[in-house]
């Protein structure tokens, strides 16, 4: 005895996603057959739409439904300054921070030779045209600050300097808010050491 | 700046599925949009294929794609015998235990009235009628072991005693294999009130 066909294969689509196993495929599926026949409605053509219409925008490779995503396409949009993050909820979230009018490149992932993610898989080769073309001013290095996402910054910063264009990194050090004694030694070891001058400080105090 | 519409909507159908957030939603689409978009056609088909051929077997509610499931329909099992299961997959593992000729009855929940979901939920209107029919000669009452599983097996051993059908419940006590030294209290508790006779017990020694 076991289920029937089509539900085995459902179980097995379930899996493929990442971080689900078999109980919980299990137990969507049965939510969906069992309770929300809607749901598993909705989702099926949320798939099939996406996968027809979500495409990389052709620039900065940011999910897009034309050739260039919004930001990309926005006149306003200083596309001489490039941010480069490792994710499209990156851009989700600097843009809610509301403190870069500038582009991004997106690279869907960073440097890690050992699962084999290499430059061209996060998209360096374009990056690295976009670097000679002559029209950036400024790079900003805002990948994680993780040993891979320091790893591909740094990586970056070569082709950077390579072609003669200014690369930059985001601040590293205490978050907004955190008070000094719940704050792990790493990180304020890294803001010890990356002190900046009162004067050079922005601040408002 | 958000996300392109198609993707949106992609997100909030994941996110209706149980145990799904905003976080998961996310990494799931994006995995499937970036990294396997053959496996994003393959559950959206998934998906259509078991909505339109999955339905409950007409006499034990188990998921079938026929009007009775396979075990209902098969000529060599005792359809005397009724077990009375919690979830489809409880079926499955009672299959697998190879311990049950007789036939099921699936109750797609447990009795939780706080939650809205009462006798005619979880299908004991059906029940009833298959009691009363007197093909009957014994239910087992296979719900869990947990407190509306034994809620749910006392309303239904009710039922029985009325139709005059004998009700048996599936033994409690330490599992096979466990050390009495990590059995929790409770089980211990049970299995030393539940004790039975050396003569009766059918284990060998």
């Amino acid at each position: 005895m076991k289920f029937p066909e089509s539900l085995q294969r459902l179980l097995l689509a379930f899996r493929r996603l990442p971080g689900i196993g078999p109980k919980s495929a299990q137990r969507m599926a049965f939510h969906l057959l069992e309770r929300d026949r809607e749901a598993a409605l909705t989702l099926a053509q949320a798939l099939s739409s996406a996968l027809s219409s979500i495409r990389r925008c052709e620039r900065c490779r940011m999910f897009a439904e034309e050739a260039l995503c919004t930001i990309c396409a926005s006149p306003t949009r200083d596309a001489g300054v490039l941010c480069v993050v490792e994710s499209p909820s990156d851009v989700i979230a600097i843009e809610e921070s509301a403190s870069f009018r500038g582009c991004y490149y997106v690279l869907h992932g960073r440097l890690s030779p050992l699962d084999g993610i290499g430059p061209v898989e996060i998209g360096l080769d374009g990056l690295d045209r976009r670097l000679r073309d002559g029209s950036l001013s400024e790079v900003i290095l805002a990948t994680s600050a993780t040993v891979e996402g320091e790893a591909t910054a740094g990586f970056i910063a070569g082709i950077a300097r390579s072609s003669g264009v200014p690369a930059t990194r985001i601040a590293r050090g205490v978050p907004l808010g955190g008070e000094l004694e719940y704050v792990d030694s790493g990180t304020l070891s890294r803001a010890m050491t990356g002190r900046v001058s009162v004067r050079d400080d922005e601040t408002q105090f």
